[in-house]
């Protein structure tokens, strides 16, 4: 058995031997935005720091946000806090953040936009970024791992053509359609972007990187191939040849039986699973040596009680045998309560189920 | 082979010959929403009626509404122009529309709400849709069928519980979390409804039924099995006993690798698929003598082009040499050209890709 083979090399961080194909018991947990809103720490740091985007940016704020979940609730990861839409910033484009409404950017339209954008590599305006790496990182307790991030093309690009979010995606996909060529181009800009920021990260210290395609599921499924696992295949050929050792997770939310499809790109370590996906199905069809990483509903964590204690179980035993590392399915809401937070780090670290 | 004894007995309507399982080439092809705002005769008789409830219970202009899509581009079916909520709105929820807003309702949170509904059948309330069907019904031209259909209980509860759309489900699935079996009896009061509601559509003149799961995919593996698939087989199974001939089409968007749960379903004829869902993987995965409709992204008709014509030919050819009825993967924009719908009919009934 491969697993058994592989099991003696161990880096002393659970979150990244779960990544490199070992079986971990308890698996390993962290949560996607677990920096953020639903923590009184958070509101009180972002409160002092001005913008959202001023946050993004103060390396020493920004490390603050990122390490309070970590001492709050123990998880064996912490993700930088940063926000997708820094690449179309460092891009040049015109990013703000309104409260209540989400971001909004100057929308790129067509050949002309793509033009306009900013030429050379992104790093030198993400700098800050990676500070906040470099800090966060001195700071981690033993065991718990650092992670990067950025968002896929797809995902970044509907922000860059809508403005904004989305509810049809009819200017990215209006675009994609009707000029698939200058479409390309700017997927094309967009994977250089995103592996730069990606193999600066590890540089500065962090020791994994997510790859977050949000609205991988709006696209239909030829557009899934060639506008979302393509492009992240690219990126994750990259990072690689940058930084053979560092593991790389995607998260296409929502591409349903195109997981398979995932899971066959070589250089990706590890697949983030969207609430849909029903643990037995991931087990079969995408490997048994593959990490995979997900998927309690997001809902569970801001109902709690009986119910989520059932959901973690049937999670836990789903993914049980396989290299695995708990998380949520999607973002945690703003409205969770901390307690229930502390409850699940509780549960999976408590008896096996 | 089994298509092949079947092909004996046709009805001289192209739509009900796939939902048969035969095969039928060119492809029967109707759309989701096919009335509707993205057409002027639409908006004018929309103009004339008032709310868009007052129009949905309007027979002779629903009627008409109907019947403009039918006129204009010669579809296969023809879809009664109503709305899912019309049955909350049976049940005694207060439901109106503000224009650009979209569905409002008064929010119903909990057991106690639910005691509230109005008891007994909902058909009573419903009439005008009834007479809606049977008016359009007399006026369909030769070989075009006349569909009735219903949201599905969980999406019709998502509307109910949150007050109209959503975009996490936090009040719904809240509720299923917290108490799930008061929510399994909201769940069942909407079988109940939904069943007579599609039954009685049938009696009126539908000669098949769609109910649409619009936000399935919103559900986490486990509470797609209990809260989509298992009412929708509910309903399947009530109006098979009460109209054994007419053919049930389930539409769970969104919900991946679960389709393969829903074509298990045995009272279940057809599936509609959403556009993530790739052909190759419907034909391997779905079984070889249901019929599947779908699953051209709604974007493609707004943007046109050369682009639009390899999308329908790519669809026509991934589905070809089994039970196929084209359609979209979602609803029709308001955006779309109508000379792009006119289009889409030429290409597919053109000749073969």
């Amino acid at each position: 058995m491969i697993l058994a083979e592989r099991i003696s090399i161990t880096t002393a961080k659970p979150f990244l031997d779960a990544l490199a194909g070992r079986l971990v018991d308890p698996p390993p947990v962290w949560l996607m935005r677990q920096a953020g809103r639903y923590l009184p720490e958070y509101r009180a740091t972002r409160a002092e720091a001005g913008s959202f985007l001023d946050l993004c940016y103060d390396p020493a704020r920004a490390a603050e946000v990122t390490l309070q979940p970590i001492r709050r609730f123990g998880f064996d990861a912490a993700i930088i806090f940063s926000d997708i839409l820094v690449v179309p910033h460092a891009l040049g484009q015109k990013v703000w953040f309104e409260d209540g409404a989400g971001p909004r950017l100057e929308p790129l339209r067509d050949a002309a936009g793509l033009a306009a954008l900013a030429p050379g590599s992104v790093t030198h305006r993400l700098a800050p970024v990676y500070e906040a790496i470099a800090r966060t990182r001195a700071a981690l307790p033993d065991g718990v791992a650092m992670i990067g991030f950025a968002g896929a093309p797809w995902t970044i690009a509907t922000y860059m053509t809508e403005g904004g979010g989305s509810r049809d995606f009819v200017a990215a996909k209006g675009w994609a359609y009707r000029d698939p060529v200058s479409f390309d181009r700017l997927i094309g800009r967009l994977v250089e972007a995103i592996a730069d920021h990606l193999v600066a990260q590890i540089a500065a210290g962090a020791e994994a990187v997510q790859i977050f395609d949000t609205w991988a599921g709006a696209l239909p499924s030829d557009g899934i191939a060639r506008w979302s696992a393509a492009p992240i295949a690219a990126i994750a050929a990259r990072v690689k040849a940058a930084h053979p050792a560092a593991p790389v997770i995607a998260f296409p939310r929502g591409v349903g039986p195109a997981y398979r499809d995932y899971a066959a790109i070589p250089a990706i370590d590890g697949l983030s699973l969207d609430t849909a996906i029903a643990p037995a199905w991931a087990r079969a069809e995408l490997g048994a040596t593959r990490a995979l990483q997900g998927n309690l509903d997001p809902v569970r964590l801001v109902a709690g009680g009986p119910g989520l204690d059932q959901a973690i179980d049937a999670i836990r035993q789903g993914f049980a045998g396989r290299p695995f590392v708990f998380n949520l399915g999607h973002g945690i809401l703003p409205s969770t309560p901390p307690e229930h937070v502390a409850r699940l780090v509780e549960r999976i670290r408590g008896p096996r189920p």
